[in-house]
This record gives C-alpha cells, structure tokens and sequence, in this order.
C-alpha cells in the first residue's frame, strides 16, 4: 500500500465519521523528540522520514509542514504522494492552523489522536481555529486503523541505574518532587516525559533508538507512586527494587482509568508534555507547570558530574583513535562516510560502560557537511578524500554518562577559505566556554558570544549554539538551551550544554565544533555578585591544521593551548604507542 | 491628616463594604510609568512617593511593596505610619499574592480601584487566590472617599504635533492601525496608553510632568474614531483638526459606558495596558494582542529620525555649555547638585523646539551617584566639590525628539579605582554601540556586550542596559529594551534605545555613561542575511580625562576618536567662543 492509497483510506475513515481534517504529528504519547517505531505514523501516513514534520489531510488536500532542515528531504520523500511540502518560515507559507481555518468551513470537525496531541498543542490550536465554531474529535487514532502491519509498541527490558552512576536514589529523587509538589498544592503528579520518568525511578530501557528509555507513564503521590508500564518488560528484580520505594506497577494504558478515578484533590501536570487524551481524563483540579522532574535533572549533582568526567575520558580515546586512523589511512586510500561512523562506533564499543551510541552519526565530508542535519545511509553515502574538511558529530551512551562531540578534520590541502572558516568557528567556541558570567543569566544572553566572530565577518549559523544534554540520557534535554530564542531558565550549577558553533556553505564546506561544557561557580564578588564560568568537559584535541593563527588573540591562543594540555593529560594513560604519539601531536603548544 | 488617619477611614469603609483587603497600586488608569498628582494614591495611603510600589491594606495589617531601588527611600518615609515595608525580591518576602493568600480567610473579599488595575495584573492576583474562594470588589475608589482634598485630574492644553516633526499624518497612522485591526478580526479596538494615543493622533499635551501627554482613551474603528476626553483641553482648531481624520471627542468617563454599548462585533485590548472597569464593561468577544500602536510607535520613520538627529545637536551643545561651566567652575568654588541641575536646564531651554524636561535630573556627586535613582531636591542635596566624579542623567522634550543622556565626569583628582572603572564602562558602553548584529535579534541577546568588561573584572550593575525612547513622547517606551531578561522584540530598523551601562559601589562612587542609539541596516551577506548596525545619535563628548588608556583596545581607542570627530563636525557651528574651544580640547584624538 503506497502513501496515496493510505490517505484514501484514511479519508473513508474520515468521510463515515463526519471528520474534515486530520491531523497527524510526528510525536508519540509523551512527546518525545524521537520515537519507537511505532509511533511514526506521520511518516506512515505522508512518506516523509524526517524527525520533525506534521502531516494534515483533508478530505480534498494533504499537506506536510516542516522547517528549513528538512525542505530539501521532503521533496525528495512527497514526490508522487500527492502530499503538498508546506515550507515553515518562508513568507507566504500558512501554518497548519491557517492553512485549516481558511480552508476548511465554519463548524467542520477537525481529528487527531488525542495520545500523541499535546494539552499546549491542542490550546494553540483551539484559539486559532476558534472563530470557525470547529469542534474536535479528539481521540480517533484513524492511522492505527488504516496501518495494518503496525510494527508493535517496543517491549526492551528495564534496567536499574544504580547509584554509584546517579548519586541519587529513587526514594531521595521521589522525597525532593514531594516536597515540590507541595509547594504548588498539589495531590497527584502526573508525569509523562520519558527521560523524566527514567530519571525519576533510576531506570533505563532500550525502547527507543540511541535514547536508554523505557516506555511509561507514572503518578507520585507523597505516599505512593504508580509506573504505568508494559509489565513484560519488568523483571522480578527490578520489580522488587521499585516497590523498595513504593513505586507500583500498572498497565501502561491503565494510566487514563487511574486518572479519571481521582475524585478529589488536585493534580500537577506539565501541559506542554501531558497528552489531550490523559488530560481531559482527568475529573478534579490541576495546577500547570513545567514538570518538576525536568528542572531536578537538569542540574547534575556532583556525582554524576564526576562520573561524566570519567565517561569522557573513554569518549575522548576512541575519538583519538578514530581521528589517528582516519588521518593516516586517507593518505593511502579513499573512505566512505559509513566506513569512517562504523570505525568510530567500533573504537568506543572497546571502552567501558558502554551502552549505545546517543544518536545517528552525522559522518560528513566536504559539502555534505554544509547539509546541517545530514547523515550517510547504507544507500547513500559520501567519499572522503585526500582535501578539505571531513565532519564527524557523534556520541555515546555510557552507564556513566552520555557524550556528543564534533570535530572538523581537515582530510589534506585546505583553501584560505576554509581556514579562516574553521578559525572563526573556533574563536565563536573559545569565546563562549572561557566567558564567565554573572549567576542568573539564561543561554540566550550568553549566544551571542559564539557568533560574534562569524558575524563580524558576515557569517551566522542557521541553528542554536548549545543544547542541554542528559545523564545516561537524552543527548537534547531542557529546559536550559544557548540560543537567540528567548529562554527563561537560569543556567544553574551542574548543567551540561553543548558549545557547537559552525559554519556552512552549500556546495562547499560544513564546519562546526563541539564540546559540552557545565556551569560551575566562579568568585563571589562585592560589585558584582555569585559568578559562573563553564568547565569544558569534552576532551578531545581541537584539529590544529586548519588554524589560521593570524586570526587568534593571545587569549584565544592561550585557552587553546591550555585546553590541549588538559586532553593530553587526562588522554595519555589510556592510550599507547602510535595512537598515543599522535596524541602528543595534536595536542601541541601553538 | 497624617498616614495612620488615612489607613484608619479607609478600614472603616473597608468595614462598611465587608472589604477585608484593600489594594493601591502606582499606577493610573493608562498604567502609566509616571502619573499625574491626582492619581498618587498609593503615596496618599501610605507615605511612600517612590514612583514603583503598591499598598496593601487589610483590617489589621498595612504593607508597602517596593524593590531594591527603594528600600532606604521606602524605610524613611514609613516612619511612624505603621506601615510594614516588604522588600521585593529578598528571601522570606512574600508576594502580595502570597500575603493575601496565607492572611486572609478563606472567602475573602479583596477590594481595589478597577481603574488603576490592570487585566494582566488581575489575573496573574485571581491565579493565586482562586484557591481561597476569594470574591473581589472591582470598581470601588475607597482612597477618593478618603482623601477629602484630592487633586483635580489635569486640564493642560492638547497641542496638534507638526507632521513636519512626526513624518506621518494621523490619517495615515489610522490607517495603518484599521489595517492591522482587520488582520486580527477586530471591528473595534480600544486603546489606553496615554503615549500611543498621542503618537496616533499627533497631540501632545502636559498632563504629566515631563511627559508630554494628555490624559484620555481612544477607540479606532474603520470609519470612525474616538478620544474620550475633558473638552476643555481641546481648543476648537485642534478639535476642527481631529475632525478632519474622523476623531471625535466624547467625555473622558464615558469611554465605559462607549464598550458596554457595543453590541457586536469583535474588541482588541492590550491586556496589560486596559484596566479592569473599561475591561469589564465589554460585552462582545475580544482579542488580546500587544497595543499595534505600541509597534508601530516604537519604530520611527526617516524623518522622525532626521528631527532627532537635529534635536541632538541642541541637546550636545547644551550639554558642552554645561560640562565647559561646571569643569570651570568647580577649579574656583564648590557647587551645589541643584544649581548644576538648574544650570543645564538653563542652557537647553535657549534651544529651539525645547518644551520641557524629559524626566527629573539626576545631578549626583560622589557618593550620591552610587545611588541609581537618586536625585537632588531642594531640601537634600549634596555639594560638588574638586574631586572625584559628578554624574549628570539628564534629558529634554523638544518638539523634534526626546533625548536622554548621561555623562560621568572628573571634577579633579581621580583615584586609581575611579580611572579603571570608569574605563571598563566606557568599553561597555562601545562594545555594545560597536556591535554588528544579524536582523532577528532581541535586546535580551545584546545586553551582555555592555557587561562583559565589568563581569570580567567581578563587576556587575544592577539596571537593564538600554531602555526603548519616544520622539517627543515617553523617554521610557516599549515594547523594545536591552536587558538580561528575556524580551522577544526583534530590533527593528528605526528603533532608538539607549545604551548605558555603569558601575556603582556604595559609598564611593557611581559611574554611567548613556548614549542614544538607532537600529540601522548593515549590509546584507550571502551566508549571513541582513545584519543591522547601531548609529550613535547623542552627540556630546565623553570625559576624556578619566580613561586609563592601557585598557583599551584599538578598536576601543578608534570608536572614541571617530565619534569625537563626528561630535565636533556636528556640534562646532553651533557652539563659540570658550565653548568651542572646550569642544576642541574635549573632542581631541588620544
């Protein structure tokens, strides 16, 4: 059954039950940003593959609606679909709620699945659509109905994170949410993120791709906690542990029932991650906010801190490594883009702890490196050669911690453009993870900084410079960010963000460099107050080649010079022999 | 009467109306910033004159709200009045929401002057009380019944400004307003700010001092618009004048019984600038939105821009007179902060176009500049004497432009601590100035390019950087401004702010540096999009003789120079004799 038969299907669906139009997005029941398989409806039901999109069918038209990284693979993807690419941002270009408003008549109804439909989606929609009198047939999950051959929901078993990773346990973690929800009244807490629900309950799974998450749903009450959860994927083990903390087990769709049972009291839920369907099952009070647990785990304590200090030391080898091999062989031999991802993936596999790589290798040379979001495929792929600049954004998930690293390597001769490229990359880098800065600043005050360099040359990058990170967890995690978007979350003592700048120029050259850092505290002063300052907790060499040294100031040089004795010292007793020469020169004082 | 007597007839009306507490906010019924004398009923109530502060009465309690800027302000003036300060924003405070919520018993009722409160400031009260089953009294002016000799609201005259001043007619603001109206389905929409008034329909007035406005509301709908206001403030020509663009006047009180007529169609309101009477009368639907007036105001055309340019090179050679009289003066005799306030003001009004101050002077010695909002008054003020810094904030209304500006100078020997302070802001204050910036971005990406030279060297100052300012109107205007806390107004080409970082340490010394800027088109990159620029617009020289030149860089060092160059090729026609040859000197290359 091809896309243009899916959507005749799911229009008779549509036609019998009186619905004009049909919304399908690209998220699952918790809002995740990457889902199991099972939940790509939209890229069922439209053909387009890409991580962010929203499909709407009705009865005359189909259209998908996604932003500029992904115009180029829509086109490729909706062609002979029949599907329309609407291309988010550009002028002229309706949203889908004026797109539905002015084509759709006055009190059409207007479907989705109520599961994978934020309460914050729903709003935003309603107050658009509100002057056509719509109504909402909210719980019709038609695509599940026209997808025959579903693939099932994930069942990957549930592990325990034990403490000596998490610094925390479940009882400590479930004690402080209490005590929040207290704060703000509330009975009944319910959670649906998710990282926030392994974080909370010290466990992980294999549920979803690259993300140690475990599909669930849970409520904590000061006496009682609920994990709504497929129970196959629990074992007696970890069953037993969890009821140690008063955590008990139910169906994971059961979580509606229990809601709707609540009969007095009042529930906390966080509208921007709580699904339509789960909260318009609940009957008695609630109290918004942005979930507890999400701001908990983002402020790393200090053992996990240390543990993803450890965890890079791993990283940071198998990148060495990586960097060696494919510096030497490409003078020999040409290299695709999936041989160099698979050589890097195989170097940390050999380290400890190791558990699953934290998202899909972008392995990328020359201009396939100016497609921000690109990866090679089994079907297609790049070859690097002996010129220009070979980019590789990569991390890892360890029991210890998770990693995401990028280098720009320069693969043999370089033009000056791509060196004063790489430079004002760099310098926009360095700028941003030596500034210190006062307590109480947000990432967008402090984007700028990585920017400044490459707009003084009339340059900018088309995406944010930092995103949180989690521990053994999300490789994006909120909700701090470092982006011109306007963010009202403090950068706190213990948060990791990535420092990611770059460049990139279609047909020529990506460039970008990344390390995480956390926000430590600095002094304290009389005139100015609780200073902060990043420590860089990637520990990498920075390629040296592609330098032009000309453009650097002597603080620049310095940092540079200081972060590379750093990486060989914390680098050097885990590696050896050539790997370890090739260390001591990469690392070298410029 | 003193304040306990005021506090006790208002309890017995509270009593009366089974009122159990009773809220005075600052503001009047346009939540202006500043407010004419009639509507000081907080200060009334409790004592306080600080110009942001609320009073909050109960049966048994009276409290005043007020932050940082004004807690010794606030503890003098509380004296003896039996009021309790609550200083905002220090630990243990509660909110006045919090205060209400955990003092008064479940269904309260809470009074207040609907007039002077805003929908917003309702809402975000109703949010945290609705768990109280708190009623409220909405519309009941107690303080008017209290305060037997209440000043009559203003009757100054409404003057027609030039639309050779304002480069638009008011036809053509109408115009544009009834169109973006459409473009949210609105038929009618009710403005309250007292500046977006007279920016729309190009009168001025003096109902608030320094502020050229005249107290009214405004209602725009497409054929026909109307200004509800005391008629004796309208002489026929400017009545005759109105007409012409379809204005009609109504009475000022009237405006409520105008929405609670209307029967159909749809009423935009800005939420935070309506308050709660006119709000309430509405009957029909209504959109919320940001005042379009308040856009379109905020960003000034080319020959708004040109008059201010013009109104610049007064101001600069008023203030030349004034820093050539004061560094003079002070080598022979000490001089008092109301006398250099007095002289300054002097010297503007020989200008052409001058028509008032735009806010009080800030004439501050010393110490007494460490104190952000200090100003000298008859009966307290300080002497300068051959020493130290003097800091000057001052600023006019001419009829072609608003300026405000802030000089620190030597008055003759400097300390060390004193040079390099001054120093660290003078590079702030370049930094930002100096800064391309790619079109998109927000005050709240650019305010840290002010801080970093003092963060860097553990100082911080405690203001946004840049406020928005009016032409010829408000010299505090939104929507725009250049601080730390997120603002998502994109800077537009147009728009002028001010950029004036400083430093102030208790005791020693306070140091501010103030330029007005305008957002300008830079030039348009292939990989970068279209940038914008700042164009410095105060034209007056920066005290040369506190710089400690080894802090600067050269770019630093050659930003000062060309803008001395500009300020004497701007200003020297204008000025003669001694006062020219002092803009020489003061202007001189370092």
């Amino acid at each position: 059954m091809n896309v243009k038969e899916r959507i005749e299907k799911l229009r008779n669906l549509m036609r019998e039950r009186n619905i004009e139009a049909y919304i399908v997005p690209s998220s699952d029941p918790h809002q995740s940003e990457y889902v199991a398989e099972h939940y790509t409806a939209r890229a069922f039901i439209s053909g387009f593959t890409g991580s962010a999109g929203t499909a709407v069918i009705t009865l005359k038209e189909a259209g998908l609606w996604t932003d500029g990284r992904y115009f180029l693979q829509a086109e490729n993807e909706l062609k002979g679909t029949g599907v329309t690419l609407f291309r988010m941002g550009e002028s002229g270009v309706p949203t889908i709620e004026a797109f539905l408003r002015d084509s759709l008549s006055k009190g059409s109804k207007v479907g989705f699945d109520g599961k994978v439909i934020s309460v914050d989606y729903f709003r935003s929609l309603k107050n658009v659509l509100d002057s056509k009198d719509f109504s909402y047939a909210i719980n019709e999950d038609l695509i599940n109905e026209v997808w025959s051959d579903r693939p099932e929901k994930p069942t990957t078993e549930v592990i325990l994170h034990d403490i000596k990773y998490t610094g925390k346990s479940r009882e400590e973690k479930l004690s402080e949410v209490v005590s929040e929800m207290k704060a703000v009244g509330a009975d009944y807490y319910v959670i649906s993120g998710l990282d926030d629900i392994a974080w909370l309950f010290n466990i992980r799974g294999r549920d979803v791709e690259c993300n140690p998450l475990t599909i669930a749903y849970a409520v904590v009450t000061e006496n009682k906690n609920y994990l709504f959860i497929d129970d196959r994927k629990v074992s007696s083990e970890v069953k037993e542990e969890l009821e140690k903390a008063n955590v008990e087990l139910r169906p994971y769709d059961s979580i509606v029932n229990f809601v709707a049972n609540i009969t007095e009291g009042t529930v906390l839920v966080d509208p921007s991650k709580t699904n339509t369907w789960v909260y318009d099952a609940i009957k008695v009070k609630t109290v918004e906010a942005m979930d507890i647990t999400t701001r908990l785990k983002a402020v790393k304590n200090e053992v996990e801190i240390k543990n993803v200090r450890n965890a890079m030391v791993r990283d940071g080898a198998a990148m060495v490594k990586f960097i060696n091999w494919i510096k030497k062989t490409i003078k020999t031999r040409t290299i695709t883009e999936i041989e160099a991802a698979d050589k890097l993936e195989a170097f940390r596999r050999e380290g400890d702890n190791f558990y699953d790589l934290s998202f899909t290798t972008i392995s990328a040379y020359k201009e396939n490196a100016a497609v921000v979001h690109y990866h090679p495929t089994k079907t297609s792929f790049g070859t690097i050669k002996p010129e220009s600049f070979y980019l590789i954004d990569s991390g890892a998930q360890y029991l210890d911690g998770t990693t995401d690293i990028t280098r720009t390597l320069a693969m043999g001769q370089l033009t000056e453009e791509e060196k004063k490229d790489y430079t004002l990359v760099l310098k926009g880098m360095i700028n941003l993870a030596s500034q210190r800065f006062l307590y109480g600043t947000t990432g967008s005050n402090l984007d700028i900084l990585a920017r400044i360099p490459l707009w003084n040359a009339g340059m900018d990058y088309k995406h944010g410079t930092g995103h949180g990170i989690g521990f053994f967890l999300n490789v994006h995690e909120g909700p701090h960010r470092i982006a011109m978007v306007p963010n009202t979350v403090k950068l706190e003592k213990g948060m990791i963000m990535s420092d990611e700048p770059g460049v990139y120029k279609a047909g020529k050259h990506g460039i970008r460099i990344e390390n995480l850092v956390t926000a430590q505290e600095d002094e304290k002063t009389e005139y100015g107050g609780q200073f902060m300052k990043f420590e860089t907790l990637t520990l990498c060499p920075i390629d040296l080649e592609p330098i032009d040294v000309s453009l650097l100031t002597p603080e620049e040089k310095a940092w540079l010079n200081n972060y590379h004795k750093t990486v060989f010292g914390k680098l050097s007793s885990n590696l050896k022999g050539e790997d370890l020469e090739f260390l001591k020169l990469a690392t070298r004082e410029i």
